[in-house]
């Protein structure tokens, strides 16, 4: 494992070749065979696992989902709403009699549930990203064409490949903290090396098959502001195109941030939108994960200086899917 | 920790008498305080979890979930159909230049990304029934009024009050192996004694906090028979009322099975429908998981004759939510 | 016909008191039969149709209804958001050739459809109405109770009564026109006496069983600011609570207005909100429509001079509905 | 306007060159420009619909929908289900006395609303297919590009086009009453000369601009054996190959059936599914009616022996969509 930041030579101006180029540099197409959804996934196996199992102290638990509920970061972009929770029968209708009338055919046997439904976009709160979810020259993770993501959902590397994965080793960089800063402002690129210094400070080393939170504090600075603003979808503090090949040459398995999408924004390139999307879920097949609350998780390590735990965030094994809302837990 | 099953004296033909004594028997409310919303997830603490991480061996990991998809076993039942899956953008608008229309304000920047959508009854699938699920004589878990439970979602014993629980000791009872069958047949109770006797089988005791996943095979035959059938709603093996005393003083945690609705049906209580429901959520504040599909996993339990294991099954923390989808995730 | 505007005794500071008052002054409760589900339609018969048909000379169609889609007023207010529209198929998938493989079983046999999918609040956009959306002291109109409207929507009153009503007569009381301005500002109260001012102005006589469109203008405000603003649920142009007994003794059949909520908003009532709508809907019985796009209609009117029309706004019979969008279709 | 069912050579076993033939012949692309989107109604125009209303004599008002609910047709083919209609707050609320709280701020203003919501394919039940409803050789109506139809919706030919449109003169052709039966049977055809018969014994005759309603009989069949049974996409009685030209060249602006594909199934063209639907929506850019519920109105004409009418049918103006819900209103 290099401990070194690659030299990737990103010029002053990147775009769209520099994209390419490390798109290549950082492919894994083929390298689990023709047929492989996985991806990165495959740096994880049972030893991996139990490895992180050993990780677990004192039995503390994490949740790293935002709520689930109508109060989330999404305006609208690319269609993205805050989920809608509904009622399909409530206790008002078990105070007053109705339930037993709509739902029990009018027989009272003494019992009334409630129920309720949720129109949830997939990508709206705390997710993961499939390896169906982003497109660059037609082709999806392995060179799959872009139409296996047709209306019926992905039917190749949909996230329902993961239904028992991304359980392992996960590990909290938690950027600003390195830097004694509460937060990361927006725009803010996070590079290889501050990944590296933030390792030092921490005393942590991510490796292969790691499942790696980068927290920048945006989360934070909303609540300290008392709003999401333009969390979702505005500018952030993000990775930058050379943590690409640093995330590849260390074989993580996923890698997840406290922001909307991962990267900084504005993006280095001029004219590539989110380049390390392409880059890493479409070809070095990278599970990402984003909108992750690491407040707590982080409050807890900088206590007890252990970064390192035992990660459980299988999504949703929803067929086709090319997200799922994820409530990961971290056990410590 | 008694292992005698306990003698609740259930007459012949129970009713809702014998459901209100049962309920008396096994009740949590107040225990854990007049705010509490958590019933017994009060049994879990760091400890339990960090002993539970202790059962990890061999690094093998179970998604204990149905897929989310739409051919799921839901046929209008109390609301409930299965999920619907919609793309909100597609492969094919990256194909054939739609997206960078569509969603990107005509500016080509090179990615194009695919979303999706869930329409998702929350108890359609793999689920937790919170404690808000079920009311009876008016009440909720801990005596909360039935409406607590409003047009917005619970505002007592919503699922969000688990969101960093249900992680702990998972045990396997395989009811239908220890009887030497492959599964039960609908309408087959399940009685403390045949609790006791898969234990002794496999040479396994559930306990205080213990996550207990009771498998009666009804997927497995679903699937022998190619069809979900009556699976939602209609008979099925599960519970017998005498094993709520029993969940009870073992002090478990959570239970589930892979039936649609715990208990066996056609339920002992002609009066009452589900009248687990009542005595366990209602008043023990036991969490009941529904659907989960245990068939992998006790394939293994099975080979290497472990049937305890972590398992890692907190909910989505969907504010207000009176059930959650959940991917539970089982650790051998 | 009374032409004079009732002397209702409204006071300076009215309440809870004055609406009650006014309720019973203008109720229809009982009027025609205790099972009564239509209250002012019942007004229109097929005389009234067929004279209204009469009045059609151009054959100039005008559509009322604003734009199904995500750009609508809504804000969140009362759980109403926008439309949210989504392809279940389209025409990308045609033109890759996915549609075949989804949703033809692979089979080609030439043709490819494309299908479509709204997710619509009832009370989003262009909407009736039913006498089951207003509650008051726990009774909907003709005396039912509240709880006839529970989970699975309203077994009394539900707008899919007016399936084949909201025919007739259509009236356009264009109040800003006949005060010589563009709209009123909001907050501005249309009176009993601004109601017969714009009749006299315009030469038309409203009366029994006529669907009366009142024109504020605030959509023509909206327009003009180039965006919705507060219009969903803010301050509002809209009627006064002499209004009722006004409607109620010219026997109209339904009353529709350019705002979201018809009445004048900050209310007259500090201590209730939307008084007309305890009055008009629940005691009156009367259909009330809302944000109807009166503009281009308007238009013609002032050009032509004449104020009447066959209108044809029929709802969608949806079971149990408390609302429908309509699409109303004036016939010149 | 010819009377004499055109000669089209239909052979023995049409395909799809037969197909091809017919939509050459059939074609309306250009007629009315290149960026024409509204096809056939073109053949209605202000005089048209003057007309129309003065065939309304008695008043009597026809509503030609089904119910929307949830015990609709729909069998889940096409990603087509049945209307799903949820409460966002009821009665019950408003009862208990949580409305107040979940929905006011917990301000207490006397009033309590009730608001529902629709989940709903636009093709579930009584609808018309915009002309961006088919594709055929990756073409929609007027020779725009399949790509018009995106993950947005339709920018060509969405169904919005006709939101002042569809109003005119409706006639009804009652097929198997002119053969003197209750129905027609499934995969029974309807050509062009059981068209003009029934023209002949009904003493109308279609032509420009009308919307012409043709009953099957199906519903009432369906009614009969009390289930939709197979009515969604199942063998159905519909016209026949011979109808197109004589479709196009009566220049109607319309037609509608009782069934859910308009067409006879099992096709005639072994190799084509619905081949009208290309031929009719795709070439002669015809508005097309599905799962009309004529049995009222039969039966009215039946007693009458008048088959003509005032129609209102509107859809809602559904920016981007493929199709609409629409309630049809007859006025006789």
């Amino acid at each position: 494992m290099t401990l070194i930041a690659p030299d990737v030579g990103i010029p002053d101006q990147p775009g769209v070749e520099t994209v390419r180029r490390l798109a290549e540099r950082c492919s894994n197409w083929g390298r689990w065979g023709a047929d492989d959804e996985l991806g990165t996934l495959n740096h994880i196996g049972p030893d991996e696992v139990a490895a992180a199992a050993g990780l677990v102290r004192t039995g503390r638990v994490f949740s790293l989902s935002i709520p689930v509920d109508e109060n989330g970061p999404q305006t609208g972009g690319f269609g993205r709403f805050n989920p809608i929770h509904l009622m399909i029968r409530d206790g008002n209708g078990a105070a007053t009699g109705t339930t037993v009338r709509d739902f029990y055919g009018g027989r009272d046997r003494w019992i009334r549930g409630t129920d309720d439904l949720l129109i949830l976009p997939l990508q709206s709160g705390t997710q993961w990203d499939s390896l169906a979810h982003i497109v660059f020259d037609n082709r999806i993770y392995n060179g799959y064409d872009a139409t296996s993501v047709g209306s019926k959902g992905a039917i190749r590397n949909d996230i329902a490949n993961a239904r028992d994965r991304l359980v392992g080793r996960g590990v909290l960089l938690d950027i600003p903290r390195a830097k004694g800063r509460p937060w990361l402002e927006p725009g803010e690129a996070i590079h290889a090396e501050d990944l590296e210094a933030c390792e030092r400070a921490q005393g942590v080393t991510v490796g292969r098959g790691d499942i790696v939170l980068v927290r920048t504090g945006q989360i934070a600075q909303c609540r300290d502001a008392g709003s999401w603003g333009a969390y979702a979808g505005g500018p952030a503090p993000g990775l930058a195109l050379d943590a690409a090949p640093w995330i590849f040459d260390r074989e993580l398995a996923a890698v997840a941030t406290d922001t909307w999408g991962m990267e900084v924004l504005p993006n280095q390139t001029e004219d590539v939108f989110q380049p390390l999307h392409i880059i890493l879920i479409v070809h070095a097949g990278l599970l990402v994960g984003e909108i992750f609350d690491l407040e707590a998780l982080a409050e807890d390590c900088a206590v007890d200086g252990r970064y390192e735990f035992l990660i459980s965030a299988a999504p949703l094994p929803i067929t086709g899917g090319v997200g799922s809302p994820v409530n990961p837990i971290a056990i410590k």
